[in-house]
């Protein structure tokens, strides 16, 4: 007989597994669906996020810099080396070694939460009495009957037209981060978060790198200001980027590939590397779920159509994630998983859109939350603005880490802070009191006359505060 | 004849330059007196912070910590060196010049906002019409008539009884900064910030450092559960402290130093050391200011007396730093010297002390603002406690640093945030979110419902406000 749940949720990237803890946490039963698998066949729940995303490449990151601060800052602090080599598979198997205690977490608190974990691919099989008859095909094969279903099978690389991935020369994210020796020419497609991470990892590791952007600027989603400051500290670190190319055809021969692209001034150009990286954006994962069985809508793009709290067009469906309208990061599908849950529970789950962070984790790091200059100046909104270097910054210079700024946008009658944009070290930390203060609309007078404990980087965003009043005191 | 000001701040550390500047960007016309000079003479403005303090202990930190990285970590993240010598003069010097920066920063913002900059010690000599007679002394000689007096001299460090610091075998704060070459045994009496954080410096660079602490139990001054857990992760660094330890003597010989205590069981025990640090606190420092002259009274400890907006006994004098009672802090330094600035100009100038950041930079780095748990037991309030290790953070994994936690107490009715302490990779950074939420009486419940970007630190302090109420998502 098939297995009855309250509620089963498909796929255990960070929307699914932490709806299914929440739901279990409010005392519904529970299962949760993931076929990601390790190399040897086990469960590697975690999704794109845990397995070849943020947690991954923040690994590598790690390692990369310090890495480039042995070879390049350690003179300037008395630290003599006589040489410092790579060995590439240690370093990747710390990476995956990370990777496994994030699976392994995971898999412990399914226990703890007593979700039951299924290995295999969960579909749509069709309605039945008392909801949704899930089947669980691969490692696992079971049949279920769910009185909610959560959608959470996230996203797929897109790949470029006449391109597939191969992970060996043409790389997904997937591929770009087990590269098995540093290439000595890596080509990246796509300047976005993914492409400007894994461009930054391999540069420091000592490839030369060119990423091509179809766009005509640098990083149009974030700050303008921002985008500039990082293209400058990109180009000084020998990040070739180029915008406006228009990408003609890539062909791999045996040993490299060539991209033959048009550049900005329409000039044809070719670009041999001996690894492409394509990073153009991702595509929502529902190949496989069975929504054509079922009816459940999908909408011109390809995503599960849901309302503002993530209803389907299906009762007692539900979709979260990447595999849903909105930004696709891993905190705002946690943010859904966890509304889900609770508004299945009977409670009132909310998710605020206008507060979830924005973060991209190069050196220096980019992290804002709320509006851009340019979308308050589309929107014909006053504001203020006021930001300030970390140049003048105690804590920055202690470090020896003085690129970037910290920028704060307020309205130009309220004072309410609509916008906060950092460029620096530890930026991804220090938005976090940025997100705070949104969340309870507060002035960037209240940043200002809030005591920030000395020496920090966080007195940067105090002081781009007392700057929208222009009353800066150290700069 | 003697020049008029609006404002004389006496004393340019971060309470007095900074009051300075506030006062100047109100209109007042202000001068700003200071003795502290480079080893050539020129003014070193900034106070024990800029010059000995903060500022020069933070790069000393740095530069250990990639020390201490280079020879203990790199291979794990495969990076193989030939071993690391270290040029203690180059890591002193690029100390220095970070020091420099910060000097001739704080006299660029003078200049930048109109304030007369005086280089020598500043001193009452008369009240006289229109306000008070002010002297100047040393590399400037001028007399001075001020409507309003800030005081803001700062702090010294407290000698122990029979041991003067000749900054060659035993060492305050100033001469711990500039040791010309690492002691192989280095002795630290006082295990408090100072004690710690320098001990730390010169352990990461190879010295054998013991700390001996009067009190009964480390850290009293922090959460119980952080001094812990702070105690064990110095330890296992090689950091041997004691406690309970009663100082007898200390002995200086052509070589090394003797210091004879009585250990936590009564027992006499006898260590030897190169060199010795002492940090057993700091006084205020009021010699030369010519308090008697004029009549500013000091209270039984020798502070400035003043009130809570820090006026003292006389019309138009005010004190603010740590020549004032309250906690010795850069940042508690500073907010005080722009709410007296404001009040001269007739504005409402306000410190809250309930929400003053602690930070103490050692590795884990510890931070914290509001009640500690033995502070609310004692005041019988009842509270929730929830706290999250970083263990089980995805970025402390991929950064290698998983010691230590985040610990929010909370109302136990309300949820208010009472306090919030955090030992871990970059405490002092993530303390500001703790800072702002508790500035806005926020609950634990809207720390849990903000979105925090993943991967980071912070969001173990979302996970901690979640474990208040027993739901903590990752752990």
């Amino acid at each position: 007989m098939a297995k009855q749940f309250d509620v089963v949720v498909i796929g255990a990237g960070p929307g699914g597994y932490i709806a299914a803890i929440r739901a279990a946490q409010l005392g519904m039963s529970v299962a949760c669906i993931d076929a990601w698998s390790t190399g040897d066949g086990k469960p590697a729940p975690g999704g794109t996020c845990t397995n070849v995303g943020c947690i991954p490449s923040k690994a590598l990151l790690q390692s990369s810099e310090h890495y480039e601060q042995a070879t390049h800052h350690f003179a300037e602090h008395g630290i003599e080396i006589k040489g410092a080599t790579l060995k590439l598979d240690t370093l990747l198997g710390r990476k995956n070694n990370v990777v496994k205690q994030n699976n392994d977490g995971i898999l412990y608190l399914f226990k703890k939460n007593k979700v039951t974990f299924f290995h295999g691919m969960g579909s749509f099989a069709a309605q039945v009495d008392g909801g949704w008859s899930i089947k669980v095909s691969g490692a696992s094969e079971e049949d279920l009957v769910a009185r909610h279903v959560i959608v959470a099978t996230g996203s797929s690389p897109r790949a470029l037209p006449g391109a597939p991935f191969d992970e060996k020369q043409i790389l997904s994210n997937d591929g770009a981060l087990s590269i098995p020796e540093v290439p000595k020419k890596l080509g990246v497609i796509g300047a976005g978060v993914i492409g400007l991470e894994l461009g930054s990892v391999w540069r420091r590791l000592g490839a030369e790198v060119t990423i091509l952007e179809a766009l005509p600027e640098f990083l149009l989603v974030a700050d303008q200001q921002v985008a500039k400051e990082a293209q400058k500290a990109f180009a000084k670190q020998g990040l070739a980027i180029h915008t406006g190319v228009k990408i003609n055809e890539v062909k791999t021969a045996a040993r490299n590939v060539t991209i033959s692209y048009n550049d900005a001034a329409g000039a044809e150009q070719k670009l041999v590397v001996d690894k492409l990286i394509v990073s153009i954006g991702r595509v929502p994962r529902t190949e496989g779920l069975g929504a054509e069985v079922v009816g459940l809508k999908l909408d011109e793009r390809g995503f599960v159509a849901v309302d503002e709290d993530c209803r389907s067009n299906l009762p007692n469906v539900w979709a979260v994630g990447d595999v849903v309208r909105g930004p696709m990061l891993a905190h705002k599908a946690e943010e859904e998983g966890v509304a889900v849950a609770e508004r299945i529970a009977g409670q009132h789950g909310h998710v605020n859109f206008g507060t979830i962070p924005s973060v991209i984790y190069t050196s220096p790091e980019i992290a804002w939350v709320g509006k851009t200059e340019q979308q308050l100046k589309t929107e014909g909104r006053e504001y203020k603005a006021g930001s300030f270097p970390f140049l003048a910054n105690g804590r920055a210079r202690a470090l020896g880490d003085t690129t970037g700024f910290a920028k704060i946008l307020a309205d130009a009658k309220t004072d309410e802070v609509l916008g906060v944009h950092i460029i620096g070290p530890m930026a991804s930390e220090l938005i976090s009191e940025a997100v705070t203060i949104m969340e309870f609309r507060g002035a960037a007078e209240d940043i200002a006359r809030i005591c920030h404990a000395h020496p920090t980087l966080s007195e940067a965003v105090k002081e781009a505060a007392l700057a929208v009043d222009k009353r800066a005191l150290n700069f």
